[in-house]
């Protein structure tokens, strides 16, 4: 997001082409948006590569930085440092859906799942979209997670309010998904967040109070930052990274609301190799290498969500009153 | 489970009347049983109190203590303390459907929810039953899951392969659902476990090796311990007390295998009082008390587990081969 | 803090009346300082309260938000949510006279310790001052220590260069310790920082880049962050309150740093009173009213940063360069 | 441990030919023990390799199994994965001494710490001697710590009431070192603990019951397990080895007691290898081979908390009463 009030210095590292998650090498995104009258709600898919990931999973970390959520997932990524499935985004109420989905996708590829192998860990995030969704209709079905995943695509992402994105709100204003990407030296760190948090009256656009008309909100809503590399990093580094999250969300004037579920998660693209002896090869990247990828942490979950809120279309509330978009606010 | 290899002195504590997790006053449990040719698989519903869980939670603590699980609902219990649902049972393939009847049933008894309130926080933990149950049918329904609710009792429960524990194999017997409860002073602790763990040649009943014929089988399954007392704890004090799960299955021979997805919760039915300054007030156990509960809790999920074990119906695994009862091969 | 830079609207809560930690009734808080040569540290001393504290311990929580840090005590302020001595802050090599002076302090005023009752938990967290102070000296002792406790008052505190922030280092420049307080309802909140983090090219004052010219730094020095209050809360909401530092340190320009321990703890003046039963009865706030709690955790970590650094005197580096201050700076 | 109760098929894995910690190649232990009077305390340390540990750090994981416990430096090693110390033990009090021989110790061999470089993380862990040792003495002097430190040795290790050992009861019994190692395939995993924790009635030796004349216990010493092995395991790996102390504990008849720090961590010989390009090669093995790593990891506690009672010297506690040794009451 390149806008007025921007200082011209305020980001310290250069985005990649794209400025989105899509610039790391492999790594798509889908989304399904289902525009309904009060039905406003959807999908987004990350597939961290192209091939099996049960078979092939991508190293892995995640924190919560405020528990108040209801993601599917995160236990057995924290404890085995891997996701095995694609990154399913969506609302609350959908979890169930989107987990079906990942399963009965899981065993297409994998027949052995859950007869000779284990199970399969179905990662599926969530934000409350009921401000602008009615939520109660439990309208996304599994189909609907399979469209997101079939749509999936490296081309530049649509942000906004698609996808998962559809009925959130992030500072009061309209827009869900959002995406930012830096260079660190030779790879790539990028977010994709789904947006739906924060004050209204707390907002910052790089550094700047925005007045905001309108109602207060409660910062009762939630964010899940995705983070992905190309770089050689293990599951603890993973987790690493994505605690940054919470200093990106300090900046943009967030203080982690009582009800918002914010969590962050990264991955590597960059997988070890398994030898012939069975032991997983990795050349990684020291701990004493990690500070610019901090950074490139803090920096892209602030500009994704300004993305998020900059690409969004005003939708009106579940209440009918209108909705309000940043880059009308801020062209203003 | 009183039998023939007990040494008479192995428990401590003495256990409440029905030695079961109804004799906390107010628990009630259900199980619904899907008995159908290679569908061998069902729901076991826990009901903390008889009201409204959404309008009045309970405190509760968790610890993952082996995180190869998929259940639902832990990350929001662990950052506020409390349950606010039924707590359900089932299959890994199951959650989605335990969720949809968890939220589905809320909304029904608040219908303010995902609306002017928040979403509700569905809890849904499962094992693999996949060498008993045809887990990749996905054949237990929401319908199903509101059923083992709707058949909750406060009578003595029935254990061994029955509900969630139709399909659950432990130290390669059949058998997965278990209870045990202890008298700590006026209070009661108790255990039920949902136990599809262990193997088979690690074995100890009351401390004694027991020989068990049959292949080798690799702990891979999981064990879900739910701790139920009356006792006034908060969630800090409710999580020391599930941590000490990891003793109990010491006990009985584990290692914790990598492949098994082992929590503990714990939940207290003593509620805080609201006051008319919105002030929560508790009487609370020093932490100096708590040792004979976290005793209980060694006893009571040690005991649990064989008596998920005592009381299993032999049941055959998916490849046909018989299946084995530990009460049988001790009475042998 | 206010300066030329205040936006005017900066900040949504109102100040204490010191705008100090010691805006929580009872808290004290004394320096001990060694100005000599090459020598350039000291201790400080935050007291809970005034009585003993072995006896009669505070509520807390704590988050080691970057772990690289030495700091003694927190895991057993994790597990029993509770201080027993006063806080010590000091540099890193003197970890071990803060400790030996807390224990032997407890000892006077308890003779059990360690005899008829457990040890004692001493609290000592640190942050290394290396760039200005010859830490290798280990220069202090336990008497000084003892001297920062004996020097605790209620009065508006000495900031910056002082106690144990006389060698510390904020984003490059001058200043260690720092205060704030909010004012949330009848309730205070309030945060004494030992700062000692930042690079240089990074800080952001209310939101403003800060054009600081002099050779870069890397973030690795460590911020220690101590949140008291007189609002009734247990350990768990005092450990979410200290989360909140993070986006505090966000605000900031911080990316929270590889080599950075930073560390933020949380206590309550407000004690659970033991009745005849032995029971500890509280009346504690619902966490659906932390939200302004939160907000205040992260205003407070963020002006006591800038008063850190605004309170200072430059003094030169250890390799004979000089310092700055950005009181100086800003006044230009 | 081979004694009259042993039941023949108790342990599954074979043990390594000292059955000591120093099975594990290049890992050297050594005891400082003063035994003065009331004074019945010391230290004792693991040197990981022979080699620079600051320059040369070791992959590591670590668990609090419950806190209340005084260690230093488990925050750092649970964040960057790695031990750059010896590993200290002794009693609480003596953790300052320990860390400043630690900090000395580093500093003679690594004179740019803490000025061109970090500071260091000294790692000391405690336990609670007070019954049978002056502890408010604070007897131990760092030249102590160092003097463990030079007898460090890979010869087979004294066992039970010597080094940090010294004054330790467990169980009610004298004892406080001891090890055990297991054969995992070509590889070596041991433990070594200090073990001060234990009722008197609960304990189980391979399984059953020991009747123990003497006043009942309560279980609130601590116990210290540290794991070395050869393996190549990351720092995520070897915190979930450390995770299965507490199974060991359960074969004990512990229930990991309110008042005692439990506390195990795990270090592996095998370092990644730094090329050229600065990145750090690793060959690992797969999470899926873990099994008998946990296994081994509950045998080890389990053995070498009996070692360190069945070794140990009949030491009269500061009360006068007369000490008591397994052996003798085994033997009798």
């Amino acid at each position: 997001m390149r806008h007025d009030l921007d200082p011209g210095d305020w980001w310290a590292l250069p985005a990649g082409p794209q400025n989105s998650i899509c610039d790391v090498a492999g790594v798509t995104l889908g989304h399904f948006t289902r525009d309904e009258g009060s039905v406003q709600t959807g999908f987004t898919a990350i597939l961290p590569h192209q091939g099996n990931l049960f078979a092939d999973p991508v190293p892995a970390g995640a924190v919560v930085l405020n528990g108040f959520g209801k993601s599917a997932g995160l236990i057995q990524l924290i404890e085995l440092g891997e996701i095995e499935t694609p990154i399913l985004l969506t609302n609350t109420f959908a979890i169930a859906a989107g987990t079906e989905a990942l399963i009965r996708r899981a065993i297409a590829e994998n027949p052995a799942i859950g007869r000779s192998t284990s199970t399969v860990n179905a990662l599926v995030l969530e934000c409350n979209d009921g401000r602008v969704n009615d939520i109660q209709a439990l309208a996304l079905r599994p189909s609907d997670a399979q469209a997101a995943i079939d749509a999936a695509s490296p081309n530049p992402p649509e942000q906004g309010t698609v996808g998962a994105g559809r009925g959130m709100k992030t500072f009061g204003l309209n827009g869900g998904i959002g995406s930012a990407s830096r260079r660190v030296g030779d790879y790539t760190l990028a977010a994709l967040v789904l947006s739906n948090f924060g004050q209204r009256s707390e907002l910052r656009v790089l550094g700047q109070r925005v007045p905001l008309s309108g109602e207060e909100t409660r910062d009762k809503g939630s964010i899940i930052i995705t983070y992905a590399t190309d770089a050689p990093l293990d599951s603890r580094q993973l987790t690493r990274i994505s605690r940054r999250a919470a200093a990106g969300l300090g900046r943009l004037g967030s203080h982690l609301g009582h009800g918002s579920g914010d969590i962050a998660l990264a991955f590597t693209t960059k997988r070890p190799v398994k030898g012939e002896d069975g032991l997983l090869t990795t050349a990684l990247l020291d701990d004493d290498a990690l500070d610019p990828f901090f950074l490139a942490a803090v920096e892209t979950v602030e500009e994704a969500v300004l993305n998020a809120m900059w690409h969004a279309t005003p939708l009106p509330g579940r209440d009918g009153k209108p909705g309000a978009s940043l880059r009308e606010i801020l062209k203003g």
